[in-house]
């Protein structure tokens, strides 16, 4: 089983408060696919009857009909159209806790009443749930289509004041009757659901009816994340020939590979212009832009954009003048026998964190990184793309985002005059740490190297070159965020578990916190060369 | 000229504050553009020398040199490293106010000191910018690549520290002169910039160095927007041959009737399987999804989605759980010969401005369909997507966005319990708004039909269609919403004004507040079926 040892505090990113609720259940707990599991399917496992007990149902029909009009002389007709509030007289629901803890789960005492079922903890605090929520969110394969798991009647088709008719405990869950007085959705006027224990404990105790949606800081949290200068990624960088690629393990060690790492290079991928999509389609659709599906890096004349001219490039990220930047850019090298052109790379989230945990969020340059935004625009051939941008995003004191891309900074919209003079100093120390001499990985791109990165956390440039000398030509394509936050977050509990052994060994770049002394201390130099005085740590 | 007409009330979506300022400038000031026009090289124009006078340079920066000392004596070292913030001594520009009088600007008068450029206006508020801004963002041809008009130069490269030498007011623009100690980006120390009187204007009053950013809500200011019923669409749904689809006019046609309707059909597309793609690429780059670059929309054995099957869609907006959901959707027919499979599609944009309008923000049916986030997954094949949604999103009580896919509502990570019956009603109500026999369009593509729509605007379905009766084939793509921003800004004049005319005198849709009285009642009949009893309004 994989460990998950907390995260040192300056690599951690920003985390939504939900997760922390995911996280605190077992890991083994299956964390993809786990929504449309036929476990959750009425009744099928646990001994219970397969099929649908029409009979039972419409007896149970009748008993809600006449639970429901005690229940209204009882309260008032508001409160049961209020779908849940207000007090209702519960019947304790038999054996729920004992089950709860055979399936090895610290339960709840449970109620029932038509409206809804209240939970009490082990602390006496109660929560609850309404009828109306758990027939919502009922996952039979009457509301479920088996092929796609989608819904198959729309949230408006339930009666918002339906009631729950019966409920029985069974050793795997809560069999739930359900009586309504309209027939849109169920003709019976019935419905029968099961909720799993553990599914049900979820409902009534948190209100939550699946697990968090996708996010890069659940990725993280699993795949750990290590920063790099250059000595450590000229150690730590994978090669995965193609030909492994290609199969299961490759794909997935080169995605977690651009988890971990942020960059990732696969060997000998065939000289053909249709490559660098069939290396992207392995991960995730293309994220097409108009520079095409996939795009050319050579030098040619009247260029619309600066990286394709011979000249050098600083070390910026791409598109960031697009509302949401591509998350993974892949480029192909098909030729390159020009003199110069290595193609450079510098851990974007390693300087940005460095500062965050050395200067705090208070200190002035600081305020200038996080505060002032930055102009990316392209307005060139009647395209019209804006963006303004800080350089450090942060949430709650924790690195959200660095962005940062100087080539590509244009006019700003509104712009603070007053702080252009701090703004540029803090711009420099931000600079200087990027382009550090031991900060800057250089790789000379060989035909058939392809070169994957992380394109919102590894700032890529290259020198210049003499085109006289030969030829380059790199091919490039891009995989957008969510597509491949949609991908990663399926990663393997093996290629996790094989990744988890061989980091936790390696404290050396294991954890954020380690950076060398020698890199803090040329922080510390820069913030002072650009007149920002002494840090106060 | 175009009329730029006050937009009614509730026909206008959130627009950023900054667009008002934008929109105060007269429309004939190029909205395309105008970020690398010619005219801001220096001197190119108004008989001012077209190359650096390098010797006047030099004594500039002997002077600057001058100058900066006596200030620095006067003032203290911190106000000038403070990139122009305390006092300062300035000198009054000579001619500065008749020549942005000439030019037919409400200019203001202006002085000078070598930490920036003050002007004050005719009511005497006063307003500054400092030297090392003004230095950031020229746009002279050493500053700016001519071809892609991209920055030259890092902004850290620039020294925070740099002092205006002196300014010269000519006819078109103010010269200013740069002096610096670092030579880090100007290696004579010096540097001369050339600002038109209106760009300076911007710069020193509004601290604005460009106009706003694209985006659709200055896009409908200029294309308004009609809100349709089946009837109207009727009337209005505009069909534009492939062949004039195909040139300049027709393609701007089309892009106009997006903004303006939110659909419209090209006809007689050849009935070939890229024809969709060359569609989208008139307007802009295809998006491409999990489901391909592009998709076939057929019935198929063990469907990923519902829409692969021979079933009835209820009307809804596609992709809701990524990101930014496609913005454009185009359905080519390749084959209609099934009885049924009516394309539906209803004005969701119209429903929700109907409800904002006549029950406001506080009615308890819009608190919950702007406060409840609906959860919208995709979960099948190992991807994984979720975003939840408020199926109304406001700002300052205008309508920003409406979000509607009832078959793709799937499980909240979390819910607010109490709230799912009177969420229920409040869903009926929208839903039976864009149901309406009166709301829905109801269009039969034939074989070449390719509709284009608003997927962020329009709600899409179709009738059940027999598959024993005959084949039923569209092929699909979409574009991305910045894609379409980026391209929607550049509408030509020609063709703005055209539709201008067109629609200022057709009041009966040109305002979205002239709903028809019927629909108004029957969305209050609505209301009151679903049990929020009278409205008052």
């Amino acid at each position: 089983m994989i460990r998950l040892q907390p995260i040192a505090r300056d690599c951690r990113l920003f985390i939504p408060q939900a997760a922390v609720l995911y996280h605190a259940l077992p890991v083994s707990y299956p964390i993809t696919a786990r929504v449309f599991s036929t476990s959750s399917s009425p009744l099928r496992k646990d001994g219970a009857p397969s099929t649908y007990d029409l009979e039972a149902s419409r007896r149970n029909l009748s008993n809600a009909s006449s639970v429901a009009k005690e229940s209204k002389n009882a309260q008032n007709e508001t409160s049961l159209n209020n779908g849940g509030k207000g007090v209702y007289s519960p019947t304790p629901i038999k054996d729920a806790r004992e089950y709860f803890e055979r399936a090895g789960i610290p339960g709840m005492d449970l109620q029932w009443s038509p409206r809804g079922i209240r939970g009490k903890d082990y602390r006496g605090k109660s929560t609850e749930t309404s009828a109306a929520t758990l027939r919502t969110f009922c996952h039979c394969e009457l509301c479920r289509n088996k092929a796609n798991g989608q819904r198959t009647f729309p949230e408006s088709a339930i009666d918002p004041n339906i009631r729950i008719a019966s409920v029985e405990a069974l050793p795997g869950g809560l069999r739930i009757n359900f009586a309504s007085e309209e027939r849109r959705l169920d003709k019976e006027g019935t419905h029968t659901s099961y909720w799993p224990w553990r599914r049900l404990l979820a409902a009534v105790k948190h209100h939550v009816f699946r697990g968090n949606p996708p996010s890069e800081a659940r990725i993280r949290l699993r795949t750990k994340v290590s920063y790099w200068d250059a000595a450590m990624l000229e150690k730590k960088i994978a090669s995965i020939d193609y030909s492994r690629f290609k199969e299961y393990d490759g794909k997935w060690d080169a995605i977690m590979q651009l988890c971990h790492l942020g960059i990732v290079i696969v060997k000998n991928v065939p000289l053909k212009e249709e490559s660098v999509s069939a290396v992207a389609e392995r991960i995730g659709p293309v994220r097409e832009t108009f520079y095409g599906r996939t795009f050319n890096v050579k030098a040619k004349p009247n260029p619309d954009n600066v990286a394709y001219t011979a000249e050098s490039l600083g070390l910026h990220q791409d598109l960031l003048y697009l509302h949401s930047p591509p998350k993974i850019q892949i480029l192909h090298c098909m030729e390159n026998t020009c003199e110069g052109g290595l193609s450079l790379f510098s851990d974007g989230e390693r300087a940005a964190t460095a500062l965050l945990a050395n200067l705090g969020v208070d200190h002035p340059l600081m305020k200038a990184l996080m505060e002032r935004k930055v102009p990316y625009q392209y307005y060139t051939s009647g395209r019209n793309y804006y963006q303004a941008r800080r350089v450090i995003e942060c949430s709650a004191g924790q690195l959200k985002r660095v962005y940062w891309s100087p080539p590509f900074v244009g006019d700003s919209t509104r712009c603070d005059m007053d702080f252009t003079a701090e703004w540029i100093r803090a711009a420099r120390v931000f600079q200087d740490m990027i382009d550090a001499e031991d900060a800057v990985f250089k790789l000379r791109l060989e035909p058939g190297d392809c070169v994957l990165f992380d394109n919102m956390r590894v700032m890529h440039g290259r020198t210049a070159f003499d085109s006289g000398t030969g030829s380059r030509w790199l091919r490039g394509a891009y995989i957008s965020h969510e597509d491949f936050v949609s991908v990663a977050s399926a990663i393997p509990m093996a290629i996790l578990r094989k990744f988890s052994d061989q980091y936790s060994t390696d404290a050396a770049i294991g954890k954020g916190n380690a950076l060398p002394k020698s890199f803090i201390e040329d922080l510390h130099k820069a913030v002072q060369r650009h007149g920002f005085g002494a840090v106060n740590n």
